[in-house]
Order: C-alpha cells, then sequence, then structure tokens
C-alpha cells in the first residue's frame, strides 16, 4: 500500500502531499527545520479527518495532527513514516450566536480570527497570546492554552464548552454542548482538551463568548520586596472587585532590559527596584472604573506595598506599558535565550527565584537570568540567557537547574505550553509514577495501538 | 468470607456496620426510606479506603460511596449486597492557605464548615446551595454540582484545584495540584469530577478560594417578555463590567405562588408581570458598586428592557428578595411536586415553556406549571405539581413531556443534578450514542470489574 495513493483516494488528490511536498513547509514559525513525513493530508471536513484516520488505524500508520504550528515543545513533531493531519481547510466561523454568547468554530480557525468576528456583536473571546494570528483555536484546545488574562477568565479549557473529535479509529464523538450547565453524564471534552493529540483530533468546537468590556485601567509600579508583591495581588484583586484582568510580574533584571538600550521601551518608573508588576482591570464605566481603580492605588502606596507608581492615562500609555511586558524578543541579544514556562506556589516563589541564580552559576558558571510572568496564576516564565556556542552542552544542566527543585513543593514543569516531546523527561517531576500509569491507561483506553501523536506526553 | 468481619479486621471494629446497623440510617435527607447495604464502613484516612476497596474489588462487592446524602437523583442508592463507604469521618480541613487561596480538605467536610473556615482569612468558597450544612466538599466534586453563583465563578469543576482519589483496585491517585496553571500532562482530575463516584472514591480535595467580596447591590425586576429577560442578561452583564453574580428567572406564575399567602413573603413589585428577574452584583466599594448598579438599572428602565423594579437598600431587602427566589418549599402545597433540573440553550427557551404548559395538559391534564431557574447559566428548573393520589402513574408521563422536546436542540435532562438512577433512562436524550460508548470505555479502563457504584450513570 501507498499512502500518498491511499489517502489520495480518500479525500482527494489536491488534499494530500506527499513526503517532497511536505518537506518544502516549514516546521513551525520558531523553527529553521522544515516538515518531515510519508503524507500531509489535508481533510475539509469530520468526515474526511475519520477517513484518513480509519485508514491509518487500519494500515498501523502513526497521525500527528497540526493547527498552526506556534507549540514550542515539540508537540506536533512527525517522523518521516507518518502522516500529518493539518487542519488548515477547515477554517469555517460556523455560526456565532449573541443570544447564547457562543461561537461554534472548525478546529482551524485561527485565534484573531475568531477574536475579530465576534466583535461586531460587542462580544469577546477572552483567550489571547502573542502568536493568536497564527495558532489555530483546535490547537489551543489541544494543548489547553493559557495566556496573560486567564486570572480572570481561565485557560482554554475554561472557554470550552462542547467539542467534536475523531478517535484513533476513525469514531466521530460529536460532543456539540453549548450549556454552560450540563451534568449528563461524563464530561468526555475534558479528556480531549490539553491532551495534545495523542487521545483524538479535535475537528469542532463550540466556545464561550463574553462581554466586551470598554474601559481599562493600567498601572506600571515598583515595589521593594516580594512579599509586598503577594500582598499587593490580593490588595488589587479585593478591591477591584472582579475585575482585575491582568497581574503581571517582572523581577528586576528583566524590567531593565527591555527598558534599556537596545530596547526601544522608555521606563514609566525608576529603574532600581527589585519588583515590578503590571497590573489592569477592565471594565464597563469609564468614570467610575477609574476612580476606583486610582483609590485601590492610592490604598496600595500608603499601605507601603508598592513604592513608585505610573499610572495610565490613555490607551497609548496601556500599549506601552504590554509593549515593555511583551519584549522578550530583547532576550535574544548577546545570547541564545533558554525559556521556560513553570508554575509554583506563589509562597515558593521568594526562596526559588532567589537560590536559582547563584545554583545556575555554579553548574554552568556565567549567565543573565530573566524571570517575569503571570504571578496571580503561580506562571513564572524563567529565561536563562548563555553564549550560542555553549547551548547545546549547557541546555540539559540549565533545564536540570531549573526544574529539580520542583519536585519539592509540587510545581509544574508546564504551566500552560504543554509537554510535547521537550518536557517529556522530566514530567516525572510533577506527576507521580501513579499518574503517570494512569494517563497511560487512558491512552490505552482510546487509542490501543499508539497511532495518534506517537510519542509524545506520555 | 463475612463483609463485616473482613471490612473489620481491616479497618477496626468500630468502623464498620453491619446490615442490621446500616438499616437504622435514613437513606437521606429527602427520603423517606433507610439506608441498605451489607456493610457501611466509615474509613478515617484514605490508606483506609484503599484498604476497603482493595478487598471489595478481590471478592467483587459493589461500593457506594456516600457523602452528605444530599443529591436528588438517587445517585447514592446502595443495595443489600453491597457495601456503602461513608466519608463522615474525613472531616479534617487540612490547611488553608491565604496567600495562595487554596484550602486542602479531606473529601468529608462539609461545603458549610469549608464556607464558615476561610472566612477569617477575607476569602470566600464561591460554591453555595441549599444543602451546604449537609452536603460534603467531596459530593459536591463528584456530582460536579453547581448552584447560585454559576454564572461568575463556574461550577464546581473550576473550583477544584487538585484531588486524591481512589481507584477501584485501591490504587491512590494523589494529583494534589495546587496551581491554576498546570499543563504537565493529561488533567487526571476532570475524569473523577462529575463522574458521580462511578470511576474512584474522592478522598481529599485542593479547592481554590476567591477574595470575599464585600458589598451587594440587588434588583427584583418585572420583564413583559421573554426577548427582554434575554436582552436585561446582557444588558447587566456587561454594564456591571464584571461583578454580576447572580441572575434569576422566575416566570409570572412561581412569582406569585412565593409571593401569595399561605407563603410569608410580600411581593416587592405588581404580581402581573409575565417575567421576574432578580439580579445580584457582588463588589468592594459601597459608594461606587451602588452607583454604577443603579446607572445599569436606570439605562435598562429607560430602554424599555425592563418595565419595574425593586432595588435593594439594604442587606435586609437583599435577604428578601433571595427568600422569594428560596422559597421551593411552597410547590408543596396543595400537590406533589415533580421537580426537573433542565438546561436548554436561552433561544429555545420561550418556545419550549411556552409549548409545555399545554403539551402537559394534553398528557396528563389539570396540573400546576412553575418555571424558574439561573438564567444566565441556561438552567431552568421546572415544577410540575400534581395530586398526591396521581403522582406514581403520572410522573413517566411528565418526565417524557419536560425531556423529549429538549432532544432537538441539544438540552440538557441534567444541568447540575447528576443522573444517578433517576435520569439513566433519559440519558440518551443529550448523549448521542457514541457518547455513551465513550462513556463506557472509560468506566471498563477504571473499573473493569463495575465495582464502583454498580449501575449508575452509564
Amino acid at each position: 500500500m501507498d499512502v500518498v495513493e491511499s489517502l489520495r483516494a480518500l479525500i482527494g488528490a489536491g488534499a494530500v502531499l506527499d513526503a517532497a511536498d511536505t518537506a518544502t513547509r516549514s516546521a513551525g514559525v520558531w523553527r529553521p527545520d522544515n516538515l518531515q513525513a510519508a503524507a500531509l493530508a489535508r481533510p475539509a471536513t469530520t468526515g474526511e479527518v475519520a477517513k484518513v484516520l480509519r485508514w491509518c488505524h487500519a494500515n498501523g500508520v502513526g497521525v500527528v495532527t497540526q493547527g498552526g504550528l506556534t507549540g514550542l515543545v515539540h508537540g506536533a513533531d512527525a517522523a518521516p513514516d507518518q502522516v500529518i493531519v493539518s487542519l488548515e481547510r477547515m477554517r469555517a466561523i460556523e455560526d456565532i450566536d449573541p443570544r447564547q454568547r457562543t461561537a461554534t468554530v472548525q478546529a482551524g480557525v485561527t485565534l484573531q480570527a475568531l477574536q475579530e468576528a465576534v466583535e461586531e456583536h460587542h462580544l469577546m473571546f477572552p483567550l489571547d497570546l502573542g502568536a493568536r494570528g497564527t495558532a489555530t483555536l483546535g490547537g489551543n484546545a489541544a494543548t489547553n492554552a493559557g495566556g496573560n488574562r486567564v486570572i480572570r477568565y481561565g485557560m482554554m479549557r475554561d472557554m470550552v464548552l462542547g467539542l467534536e473529535a475523531v478517535l484513533a479509529d476513525g469514531t466521530v464523538v460529536s460532543s456539540m454542548n453549548h450549556l454552560i450547565k450540563n451534568n449528563a453524564g461524563y464530561d468526555l471534552k475534558q479528556m480531549f482538551i490539553g491532551s495534545e493529540g495523542t487521545l483524538g483530533v479535535i475537528t469542532r468546537l463550540v466556545l464561550r463568548l463574553r462581554e466586551q468590556p470598554v474601559t481599562r485601567n493600567m498601572a506600571f509600579v515598583g515595589v521593594d520586596n516580594f512579599d509586598h508583591v503577594a500582598g499587593f495581588l490580593r490588595h488589587m484583586d479585593r478591591a477591584l472587585g472582579g475585575t482585575l484582568s491582568a497581574f503581571e510580574a517582572m523581577w528586576g533584571d528583566f524590567y531593565r532590559l527591555v527598558t534599556s538600550p537596545p530596547a526601544k521601551g522608555k521606563p514609566p518608573i525608576g529603574q532600581d527596584y527589585p519588583f515590578y508588576v503590571l497590573v489592569e482591570s477592565q471594565g464597563a464605566d469609564s468614570e467610575l472604573d477609574t476612580q476606583r481603580f486610582n483609590n485601590a492605588m492610592e490604598a496600595a502606596y500608603e499601605s507601603g506595598l508598592v513604592v513608585d507608581a505610573a499610572i495610565s492615562q490613555s490607551e497609548t500609555d496601556c500599549h506601552h506599558f504590554w509593549a515593555l511586558r511583551d519584549d522578550v524578543e530583547q532576550t535574544l541579544h548577546g545570547g541564545v535565550p533558554v525559556i521556560f514556562d513553570i508554575s509554583l506556589p506563589i509562597a515558593e516563589m521568594d526562596t526559588y527565584t532567589t537560590s536559582l541564580g547563584p545554583a545556575l552559576a555554579a553548574a554552568i558558571g556565567p549567565h543573565r537570568l530573566f524571570i517575569f510572568g503571570h504571578l496571580g496564576d503561580g506562571n513564572l516564565h524563567v529565561i536563562v540567557q548563555v553564549q550560542a556556542q555553549d547551548y547545546l552542552r549547557l541546555r540539559p544542566l540549565i533545564e536540570q537547574q531549573v526544574y529539580a527543585p520542583l519536585a519539592a513543593f509540587q510545581g509544574s514543569v508546564s504551566a500552560e505550553h504543554g509537554i510535547g516531546l521537550e518536557k517529556k523527561p522530566y514530567l516525572h517531576i510533577s506527576r507521580s509514577a501513579v499518574e503517570l500509569g494512569l494517563m497511560r491507561s487512558l491512552k490505552h483506553a482510546l487509542d490501543p495501538q499508539g497511532i495518534l501523536n506517537p510519542g509524545k506526553v506520555v
């Protein structure tokens, strides 16, 4: 049997690339290499996805599902003997229901396409992340994407009301629930969300939409110790009464990096504080929201939780504040960054981050360390910068120093990026042998031949 | 082998009731009958739960886990040859972490005990329902409980960060995650939440806490048609900018019932409107929140969305408003209520509820029909009152009329109460054959002998 010819017979000649054509495509927006696979199938419907899977299942061929290829953990890498299923032709926004506040989409729709489509109904799809223009909603669901506003709206898991998935053997599970409350039996969609394509291929989604906020208030503050950062989080969350939408912490070194040349960002406050926080509130009443935000900031200042603050006076200020937080590209200057995405209890963060620098110095010698993240969610991004020529040699040593201490307090080696291939060797730090065993039982129950995204996660 | 003696040898004589002692206990707070089982085990630790399950697994004995016995769907009924595992001795609140805003509890802790324990930290556990004093957190998790503030804080599923469960064979799965973001492999806890004790016995939980709101604004409004009810929901959700905490709709007949003798409630507004809504906002700044709430109400009135409104002037008013909504007991006067807990798209509600009365009249003759519910979540409680002597005969006919139309628009036969035994014959209305098959695959993977809560759900 020939893979390419067989699949072409099932879903059409134009819908299947052979190995040579597949190899002309980039492996992803951050990747220097190209795709490799026996074939790349581009089904246009759930039925076609099912046909491809049924054939692969019958012939024992591995299947790797691909969305926008913006993942960071090699979760969608394929091997030369496997078939890639790309959802690039399943880009229909099937329905937006402004009364029910739901959207029904095919899995290949990009995050940004949906964000823009719901705007005219004064609605918002609250997931947001840098790769919005390329990342697909199917990929967001398969990896349980996080992003900047998890503290208010949750992760992708919290926004998926229903989904349709194709199992390894081609069975279509249509579970397109539109209801916020539905306790009619097991909540099957939960299995597929965050399973990184190893339990099924997500083909369609029903997503929950929210009212579009119309006002925004922000501040960029300096804080003199970590206890005050944690205290400031609770203070603002309480004082803003349900409207806190982001709480992004930056350790001093990161702030100085993104507010000093060659970075273009100007420092909104002094550069000598140990910690900085960008705090954002979204609401609906410009005057009252501003008054409340300013009251909350004033109280924080008076109680000593913050020692310096710049408060946004315009949307331009807000964009400027976010641009500083998002200017992670600066870590590319003067070296190569090793990027981590961990989460840990807030009570452990100070000790962990204080110990990390010396531990890295002992293990790898000179380096630069940048820390920032979604503090309200317990999620820190740790970036260790080393010289390009040392990268491959030092990377495993750095991973060891960053991950190993997490085991003591049940920290996570992946807050939001997922496991893929990259973090699989470290999954045991965050999960017990029993948990890993149960994951394998689930995998075996749904995909006994192991054809879905072989070797990833478990 | 003797069940009672065997279990006593494992966890102690005082920890196991025999069949006769078990039969002296009530089957639940709403139930006229008593428990029946071969034995009732009261383990004090997860290890003891594991011992009991291991024994039952080895001997092919069915196990029914019981919490506070406040469920409404016969989800915890046991048979004479089965073993009840009661978590009544696992009532420790192990830890409240005010910085991480988490609580770690044993599964037998009541909802109210946790609500009260976190107050001193100015925190809130936002799940709330009438049975709070008896219902256990383990039961809340096993049934994915809902309640009054789902629109703001979600269901129990959204509040569980981690859990520990014992599998059918006695394996302890400890997945006590404390982190809001954790994508380290499959999110195993999701399987156990809402599975009604059929996949494992939940023994401990890590729960997410929220800041305690300090202000509350409410209104009780009259609305002249259903479109305006739906429009008022969107208007208030948007205008309150993240602080809407309840949106409870009442059809006219229910309002008149709870505001007319023998009910003690006084009508806050006229009794002739077709629809009523109780709307609540919780915040943090008394003056600004009141101003915003009143602005939002004024705009609603001016645009014609509401035609009459009573706005709370005090906490006493708030209690009075809620007391009307909660006075479901009035449906016990003059007949016997058949209580439903459905959910359906908002766009279908008007047609569904308008058709239901005539359909019931044709099927069962004279009856009374009361409708109210958590409209913001798509969840309606439908109560059909019939005469006591007709109850048993009419009940299946009523179920048919209430459930059958839901199939056309993917409504749910259970928004929040679960399936248990009561709704199992109707589960197919809300779930396809493929979904039911996948549920059975999961059940088989985790409990191949079928000893956990036999016959429930799937």
